[in-house]
């Protein structure tokens, strides 16, 4: 039976990303090697390395004096090495939902930190849009994209301080302008490859300003420096990343994929609306994801709800069950999830509602 | 052509590894979905964690009382976490290599660090046996086998303190008796798994008695006490590494690996010694790593070298150039390596000696 994967992470990537490392387990390339046991040393490696580094690049239009990087562990490493790197005194938090939260958090062990705005009041099913950001911060750190709550922050802020984004479950989903950022991180196993790696993307004027000493691996000038080859990286999830980027580069880059994004939305948020026995979490229409869409039973039909799962289930839909914090169910549309896993989708709710 | 991967690591896998691994990339033992792309929090990635880690504590009898972890990074991490967690006042090193010289620079962040013995005046070319661990230290750190340079510490060390081992190259090559150390920790890209993931062996008693605050990720108390599931692990690293891990066990475990192994060194150092064109570097049996064999042209030979790579390469030896600060060969022969490829290195000397 086909599988229509909607895991909020790791979670669907392009069949071709997926061909690919396949055959690159196997063989790489026809040399001999499997990408398991390539050196990263090795000429073969060094040509992936760059040409991730470069179609990353060049698919986010990132302006001169920026630098990305490739690191192991994880976007939650991000939460403590960001202010380990960048804050001096004090730095800003726009609390969106546990991510941000939890990035909060671990910049508290470095210095003083200003929540301007939270929207936990109401279990983060909004975005706060009236709050000032302190002139005399750091840096200011935002979530882009929040996957568990289903809200996202689409503009791009003029804050006049450095921007500092989470967007691990948004980036290449949509054009972003880099300019207006001073760092961007993320986990790799949204829209871009399996789990095992985190992207940054610096404004290399803004580091060396802390006094502190930094770890030889927590600072950032390392990765820079030695083109994310400082120590082994981990190769296969760089293999993969590379196949998605060539992948979103043929399909037409950042601006194609974003309405292909918009319409995948669109068309399920359409039938949760449509549906009496559905209903939106996210009422207010600018701060919905088009990423991850949480949705639950309506009034008058809670109690079907493990109904729905077993059903849907039954029909092929893979982890459409909610984070345990905002119950019902939650779809995640990722780049490599095709508007025709949507329709099944939708196709799975309207049977349920012909049925009942 | 067949290839024989000599590599340092990232390195040589079993078939068995590559075979399962690219089926799984394909199609996760035919539940529709890639490995690439499972939720780490689906029941099926759910029961890869649980058996990887109890695997691995099986064949390395780790006894009562010690946790074993998985955190992204690679073991260059692992510098500054260990004394993030466990440095209170003062740690002592052992430096045998460049690794365990890198490993004491990071510890310095964080307290006072002695120098036990260096062999930095030798090039590493020895491991140094006359020295006194303080007793006053949190803990005496090493690095068991030096990839660089070719040593090895054989033996389980008995220091009065916690023994802190990086074990990243000898891992699973032979038992180590774990009661003696207070943590051991290595990158999986050796004998393994692929680039992307680290171990660490933790006896839980040694945690908790730092006073400063610890980032979450940093902690490993929040790796323990999730399972290695505190945040998105590299879910097709673990993968796998579970199944060298099955392929070891069938194999006979680390007893029966170190034989193996211990035949393959000795098949190549014998070699080396006969060979009139080769030399050893490392001249004391009893420092000599059996996983990574340092190997430069005899006197009389010296400008030979750049004809033997190229011999040997056209051959299919892949990566047994040497690395830059020693100049000459070096063969890796971690367990996945069988002895017929230690005998293609050898016939190859021996052809390359009958041609001169």
């Amino acid at each position: 039976m086909k599988k229509y994967n909607f895991s909020a992470g790791p979670s669907i990537l392009p069949q071709y990303t997926i061909d690919q490392t396949a055959a690159a387990v196997k063989d790489l390339d026809g040399i001999g090697l499997s990408i398991l046991e390539m050196s990263h040393r090795s000429k073969e490696y060094e040509a992936i390395n760059r040409e991730t580094a470069s179609l990353f690049k060049e698919i986010l239009s990132i302006p001169e004096g920026y630098q990305v990087i490739f690191v192991g562990g994880g976007a939650s490493t991000q939460f403590f090495t960001v202010p380990y790197n960048l804050l001096q005194t004090k730095a800003a938090y726009l609390v969106t939902g546990d991510w941000a939260k939890k990035a909060a958090k671990e910049a508290k062990i470095f210095g003083e930190v200003e929540i301007v705005a939270s929207s936990e009041d109401k279990l983060y099913n909004y975005i706060p849009r009236d709050y000032t950001v302190p002139q005399d911060v750091d840096y200011f750190h935002i979530t882009s994209n929040n996957t568990i709550f289903g809200t996202q922050i689409k503009e791009d802020l003029e804050v006049g301080v450095p921007l500092v984004a989470d967007m691990s479950s948004d980036i290449f989903s949509r054009p972003v302008d880099i300019s207006k950022y001073a760092l961007i991180y993320g986990g790799a196993q949204k829209n871009l490859a399996p789990a095992g790696m985190t992207f940054v993307i610096i404004k290399e004027d803004i580091l060396g300003k802390v006094d502190r000493q930094l770890p030889t691996m927590v600072d950032y000038r390392t990765h820079i420096k030695k083109e994310s080859a400082f120590n082994t990286p981990p190769v296969v999830v760089i293999y993969a990343a590379l196949q998605t980027l060539k992948w979103l580069k043929q399909l037409g880059g950042v601006e194609a994929i974003e309405k292909i994004n918009i319409e995948k939305a669109k068309v399920l948020y359409d039938e949760i609306e449509r549906n009496k026995m559905f209903a939106p979490t996210i009422m207010n229409e600018m701060d919905r994801s088009i990423m991850n869409i949480p949705f639950v039973m309506a009034e008058g039909y809670k109690e079907l709800e493990g109904d729905f799962l077993k059903f849907a289930t039954e029909q092929g839909m893979v982890s459409i069950k909610g984070h345990r914090s905002v119950g019902g169910f939650r779809a995640s549309l990722y780049n490599a999830m095709p508007i025709e896993s949507v329709k099944a989708l939708t196709a799975c709710m309207q049977a349920f509602e012909a049925k009942h």
